[in-house]
């Protein structure tokens, strides 16, 4: 068996590289969306990368991943006593995974590293990699201007219209030695874009300087998993958002976002009647349950996820013989 | 009633202050040492601040003042998970007051004014003070070079001999403008030195340039409390320290450390018998029970302290006529 690399941010994508590293462990790297990371009280937060630290550490609290289990708020109560912020509502271990992240950057460490160190002090074997150490930081832009999706997603409750995406920093951020090393190694048999808002999670990483190039040039078969089920996001603002931004909210327009990119994309069963329309949009198609409401369904959507990419590879070699 | 400045530190000052402010409320200034401030993990600690706010407050743990009461560690246990340092043992409130403080400090805002907002925050009506916004760091000389107090009490538990202190960057400190206000404001009817380790956490506040002279200037009276009963430091080691220092660890010992400062000295009820001694200094000896076992204790503490006060004032006004 080869290697797997994933793109992945937020819990939806956090479940799927779940069930990939249920089945390859050591042989995963997960390239994380840290358009988000942002600053509070000083503190350098990586929400995408503290879910997939969490989740695949086996420490998510189930109904809120992008925190640790058992959490609790005793700083925060002190900090709201002491005059500090309401919100966020900072949670004591998640406070300490942002205060240790935070002061290895003062010291010059650069954030895959301080990200690889938590994995191994967490057990997680597979290398959970942010997809630049340069800072990328997504904005949102409505009729009001531009805001981080923080704010557009706490303060503003996904309230007002999405005009358009910003990226900014993306032009310049470097991909880093640890994410080039997991694009080029050789036994690298299948890329898959976990499902998740493309416009705001999977579109910061293919943003990053050279890494759509590299993923086209690199030969294995790229394969997404739909992020929207029977016309709905699954989670989050992604069917909200992509209407505004006058796409189609389906899968067929999910899949449009990955045009000259992916060889291949999972629908959901749901939307099997859609399959032939995805097709003719130049890609190979596949139906899975994508809907995850267990480990053995996150395990089940991996595996299938990695046929269809070994079925792509079958037949591309057909192709060439 | 006119206002009183108290110079304090560590818990057993914090007690003395307290004692005062239940008498005297926003009457009450206190002055706290900050030379045991430090850094860590990019946080800006204030020992003394802390306790003092914590105790004045009526939050403090009552076995632990310098934090607040039912602390929690869930932070420090992620921490260490994560690869961070085994001590100090960071308490999750404790952490939310440093996070504040730096965030403030890193905003250009005073220590001064993080702390006295602290106190509006938490309904302390007393002046809680920084002795200075300047940085000062207490140095403790023993023959294997200089460390800081927390370094001598956490690390080496204060194993090994001391051969003097230093108080680096105190020579350059500013009294800030409240200290200043403090002391000169009209009403001052005292200066009271609480009991405290008078090398560790009096001395340094005295260094600031330009206090020793103002407190001598002033003309009102300045009296200290000892911190050595029946030969021994009640907390800490500064009993220990004036051995290795060279001075008697006594009562006397201790107020000779304040000699061409002070109009008055409290000695405990058990030195009774050192009462001429150290009145042989030149200074009045008042006898007093030192030791606060209860906050009733700490006010008759006060009252005591005041008292004495008001009759060497008396005594003052009567020689002047």
């Amino acid at each position: 068996m080869g290697t797997v690399v994933a793109l992945a941010g937020q819990v939806g994508g956090a479940k799927l590289a779940d069930g990939l590293y249920r089945l390859r462990g050591p042989d995963l790297s997960v390239i994380v969306n840290t358009g988000d990371d942002y600053q509070h009280l000083g503190l350098n937060f990586s929400p995408d990368l503290d879910t997939m630290l969490y989740v695949l550490a086996g420490v998510a609290n189930p109904a809120a991943a992008w925190e640790p289990e058992n959490e609790t708020r005793a700083g925060h109560a002190m900090l709201k006593k002491l005059g500090g912020p309401d919100r966020p509502a900072l949670g004591d271990k998640s406070l300490a995974t942002a205060l240790l992240r935070t002061h290895g950057l003062a010291n010059e460490r650069r954030l895959t590293e301080i990200t690889l160190d938590f994995c191994r002090r967490l057990g997680v074997q597979a290398r959970i990699l942010p997809m630049s150490d340069d800072p990328v930081r997504t904005q949102v832009i409505t009729d009001n201007g531009a805001v981080s999706y923080q704010e557009y997603f706490n303060e503003m409750q996904c309230g007002p219209a999405v005009r358009s995406m910003r990226y900014d920093g993306a032009a310049d951020a470097r991909l880093s030695d640890e994410v080039l090393e997991a694009l080029h190694a050789p036994a690298l048999e299948a890329v898959v874009i976990c499902p998740a808002n493309p416009f705001h999670v999977i579109r910061p990483i293919l943003e990053v300087a050279g890494l759509r190039e590299l993923l086209r040039a690199r030969g294995v078969p790229v394969i997404a998993v739909t992020p929207i089920v029977g016309g709905k996001a699954l989670k989050g603002s992604a069917g909200k958002m992509m209407t505004e931004l006058g796409r189609e909210p389906s899968a067929r327009g999910a899949a449009s976002e990955y045009l000259r990119l992916i060889d291949g994309f999972i629908i959901d069963r749901q939307d099997f009647a859609l399959a032939e329309s995805v097709r003719s949009l130049g890609m190979e198609v596949a139906v899975a349950q994508t809907v995850m409401r267990s480990p053995d369904e996150r395990v089940a959507l991996a595996r299938a996820a990695l046929d269809f990419a070994r079925s792509i590879r079958e037949k591309k070699a057909e192709e060439v013989q």
